[in-house]
């Protein structure tokens, strides 16, 4: 029998991309809750080159990085498709993908925890450029059409942590009057039954990044 | 008839991985030279995200991103499999080509154009701490096994580039001493005929990497 260990942390949005992807398809498995603070023995062999979460175990075989784990996850078990089918698209998503991973995410910390105001500006007019990006893509209800796919599962930061970052940082990005389209799919992606289950609970993160941003600024000054 | 353009500038070794993959598996294509200094309305038009090459466009479809678009290539043509067939293997073709470029390009970049000299000690400390994983990696004549695959293309860059800057700033990285199989592995894949015939001339980059090394001492005084 197939047997998954999947070692991740409760608020880390790769972990849950995995954990999403994972119940999603109905693949059981072992989660294991690191502490990266006392990283396990376990988690730096299985990852030593990034010592991060995710880390995926199918069979005794490890994988890290969390695009490459949902890609795998996707190959592996067919049902309930992430990837597009069609060479083509499967490009696009990728390309999508990376492009939340390398240019959005970047600009979004740039714009929340410096406490330089000109810098947190130009990380704000830098995630406005590149949330245009997305909100031009989305031409579904998900990026991967009517139910969920590669893209959506990368960008659940963008629909559930960022606006708990906004809420403890104090700046507005991902409105519904600067971005209609991203908006609506944010509110249908976090709804989405089994995504709903699988996100971590709002109020402790806020709590945790209320923490940061006071750590930030305190460091600033 | 299948129409591929194909946008690049001779000596970027991001655009030499597409020409590469493109020339492996015998397709045909027009290439466009870029001028990055006079970037063409087409380039902005197919690449208005990031705005560079490479830029593959087949029967008026644009794709950027080299590493996309080698998988997109090998998902196209099937002849001369880039990527492994079984999932675990071509996960982990992923993750090694993804460390090449957030790992090892940035630590090597750092270690080159880094003027201060304790900042350059860092990113040679970080390089070979990167290349020693790489080298654990390499387990065949390539890391595609016996013919050239997604990782190999990946680290053109190790192969041919590296060398050149080493001649250029004066560090030495990648010596068949430290690096033993990587070291052979880089001989085998310049030596590749179809990766010989589509290497950049070494003169030309020479001059240009020489060039770059004397603006980023200039630039520090």
């Amino acid at each position: 029998m197939a047997e998954v260990q999947f070692f991740g942390v409760g608020g880390s949005p790769f972990a849950r991309r995995v954990q999403i992807a994972l119940k999603l398809k109905g693949i059981q498995y072992t989660y294991i809750e690191e502490d990266l603070r006392n990283k396990s023995e376990q988690l730096l062999k299985y990852n030593p080159v990034h010592k991060k979460v995710p880390v995926l175990v199918h069979n005794g075989k490890p994988l890290a990085e969390s695009l490459v784990i949902l890609e795998y996850i996707d190959e592996t078990w067919n049902n309930y498709p992430i990837l597009p089918q069609q060479p083509y698209e499967r490009a696009l998503a990728r390309f999508w993908s990376r492009f939340i991973d390398d240019k959005i995410l970047p600009a979004i910390s740039r714009a929340a925890w410096t406490a330089n105001q000109e810098e947190r500006e130009k990380g704000i007019q830098e995630s406005v450029e590149a949330l245009q990006f997305l909100e031009k893509e989305l031409k579904h209800k998900f990026f991967g059409g009517e139910t969920i796919g590669l893209v959506d599962i990368a960008g659940a930061f963008l629909a559930f942590w960022l606006p708990v970052i906004e809420e403890s940082t104090g700046f507005s990005l991902l409105t519904s009057e600067k971005f209609p389209k991203l908006y609506k799919w944010s509110q249908d992606f976090i709804n989405h039954p089994v995504v709903k289950e699988n996100l971590p609970p709002r109020d402790k993160l806020l709590g945790f990044f209320k923490g940061r941003y006071a750590a930030s600024i305190n460091a600033s000054k």
